[in-house]
């Protein structure tokens, strides 16, 4: 009987020198966030498949890789659709579980609540080069926060995690989904048109400013409006003077209070900042998720095309469980990209330990084995990685493998010589 | 809209108090066995359905986890039964997974291999007190390693990274399958018996040893024979002592070698160990899983009834997928049970930092908020966790829970006092 070797499709085996970095950046991460007050926290990989398709996941529920019902025996016969084989499915994000973690546990938990989760996720996309079927999360989100301390922590946090990690030179781009919605009340697109008109926004750093007002065009949008909305894009800076602009032009639009808060982010983001990046105003900015609320950011990175993470608050998720809303902001950091980009510049991780092995002969006696055994458990307590292995016939092959692996001192050991 | 607030099924939420011990064990485990050599890797959390289902997982094949096609339409009215619905699942341990992982990358790994492997597995066990159906499992493993080198440095990563934790006074158990064999063969069991007998000797220390006999006479053995292996274990003591008769009076029946290598790795454990714990030979140590091959060991410990890991080698898996034997022996630490034992205890996580807690005013100015998180982020700059939250209006209430959080240090901050 032989068996499959190959991971099932779109999955992928992880090597050891990947998953050293990976750890590494995983126990970074933990400590920078921990550090600013945030605590760990875990759900099943396995949700309720109606929490799963409750509208929160958009696309993503499209992509739910379902687990067939147990604990009782399947009824294939009788079953008529396949909401009758399944109760449950991998979870696609880490929201939908904390917003249903949260509501489950509030009452243990201190408010605000400032989650750490880490974790895989599952979407049954087209596999495709880069992009797997498993990756892992990681989400720092703050419940209970109403006020812009929120926004403020989460992007300070990141920020300090991605300087830690040596990334320099990124932009944090900001917005506002009460400001994107203003901005297209002010031109005079239709309030139903509105995810039309932010899909084809959307694209703006694709196609442009001409690229855009073609596709709104189109649409079928009046040219007027359109005029009117491309107008604003033309005049606004990426800075906080480009939110003051803002709030001046969409005055009667939008609650000043909004354009002031996204300047308070911004001014507090720079002032404190403890890593090499720019906060900058980009009224284009829409963020997939229906969800968000309020403020919405991502990273932006000139090493890498896309956003390598982002977020923003949501304020009526958790009251989709619960009946009551509570505040919530969330940043995700984009875990696989962040790997995938240190590992493409070789990144080397810093504070490796002294890094020793020993071969030994394959006829040493017990005792003198029991000699070179005592003295590496001596080694390793002083914090040195040993790493003992038998001799091999092909020893030179061995070494290099060592060598590859690095280990820099290597000592063979022979029976006669001990 | 309300949603389904509990976790599914037998699954669970995972708290901070409780994540925050996780989180370092984890730390501590890959710390550890870095220092002996181990790598890191990884494997997805589903797994080929043939592969699952190749009888090496034994009775948790039934647990499976099953998870429905994807990528093309379920065809749900010509599915005549699960496997046309099926074509993977969740893993059930790491041990299958390890296997196919070797096979598909060994052009790519060292010889040996040292994997340390941490992960979740799934089994659909009935829903019972402190046992979940997913759960933490933590190998690690040796391939390519033919000599006891393999077992002596399993038993002492693991023994260390116990002590580690602070445990006193555990018991490495160990025997050796081909002395299992050696012993029924002696007695003068039938071949073909072999499992019965073990599945008995196995709940030696449930019912003693009147029990075991009562029990190998119920099922039908001869009473000679059953006489004659019980003489055995009255005779053998849990040392090298009992090793060295095992091979005396085995003699014919086991290969002495196999009894010299025992006595190797009691001997170099003990003399090279870094913890407090005593390794004795416990000739009616079974293990369930029938894929060993030689060596086999489990932890015991007086604070807790059960195991708390277990391991042994198990020479011909990895020939089930590749059809070329590899020797391996690994090594599983009962990571659930020692999170629960630490619990347990309260356990006080060493070298927590400094931890700081502000409470701001809600009517600070952005100004002065801004001055606020200055500070905070020079403390955290200097290794103090820094929690920033506006100030409620139950403020006592909030400060209690900070301080249950472990805040030591909790600051005011108002407007009119900065």
């Amino acid at each position: 009987m032989t068996l499959k070797k190959k991971p099932v499709t779109g999955m992928k085996d992880i090597l050891p020198q990947e998953m050293a970095v990976r750890d590494y950046v995983i126990g970074l991460i933990k400590e920078t966030y921990r550090n600013f007050g945030f605590s760990s926290m875990e759900t099943p990989c396995v949700e309720h498949i109606e929490n799963l398709n409750s509208k929160q996941g958009g696309e993503n529920e499209k992509l739910i890789f379902k687990i067939l019902k147990r604990g009782e025996k399947l009824k294939l016969e009788e079953a008529k659709e396949e909401a009758d084989l399944v109760d449950s499915g991998l979870r696609y994000d880490l929201t939908v579980p904390l917003c249903r973690y949260y509501s489950n546990n509030a009452s243990q938990l201190p408010s605000p609540f400032k989650a750490l989760q880490m974790g895989n996720v599952w979407r049954a996309d087209r596999p495709q080069r880069g992009r797997f079927r498993q990756f892992m999360q990681c989400d720092i989100d703050i419940l209970g926060e109403p006020t812009n301390l929120a926004e403020i922590e989460l992007i300070l946090a990141t920020t300090t995690l991605l300087g830690k990690l040596d990334f320099h030179n990124f932009t944090i781009r900001i917005n506002d989904r009460r400001i994107l919605k203003a901005m297209a009340a002010y031109s005079g697109f239709p309030e139903e048109a509105y995810d039309t008109v932010f899909i084809i926004l959307d694209k703006m750093d694709k196609i442009g400013l001409d690229g855009v007002a073609q596709e709104l065009e189109k649409e079928g949008f009046a040219k007027e409006a359109v005029e009117k909305y491309l107008e604003l894009f033309r005049v606004i800076t990426p800075d906080a003077a480009g939110v003051r602009l803002v709030k001046e032009k969409l005055s009667g639009y939008l609650d000043p209070a909004y354009a002031d808060g996204l300047t308070t982010i911004m001014d507090s983001v720079d002032a404190s900042r403890d890593a090499d990046f720019r906060i900058a105003f980009d009224p284009t900015l829409v963020r997939g998720m229906s969800y968000y609320t309020g403020p919405i950011f991502e990273i932006s990175m000139d090493e890498y095309g896309g956003s390598v993470g982002g977020g923003g608050r949501y304020d009526e998720m958790i009251g989709k469980f619960t009946g009551q809303d509570v505040p919530a902001c969330g940043f995700s950091i984009g875990f696989e990209r962040i790997v995938m980009l240190l590992l493409e510049r070789n990144y080397q991780i810093p504070g490796i330990s002294r890094k020793k092995a020993y071969l030994l002969d394959k006829n040493l006696s017990p005792e003198a084995m029991e000699r070179v055994i005592g003295r590496a458990m001596e080694e390793r307590k002083d914090g040195c990685t040993v790493n003992l292995s038998v001799m091999k016939k092909n020893k030179k092959f061995q070494k290099e493998q060592l060598e590859a692996e690095g280990y820099t001192e290597i000592e063979e050991i022979f029976a006669d010589r001990l």
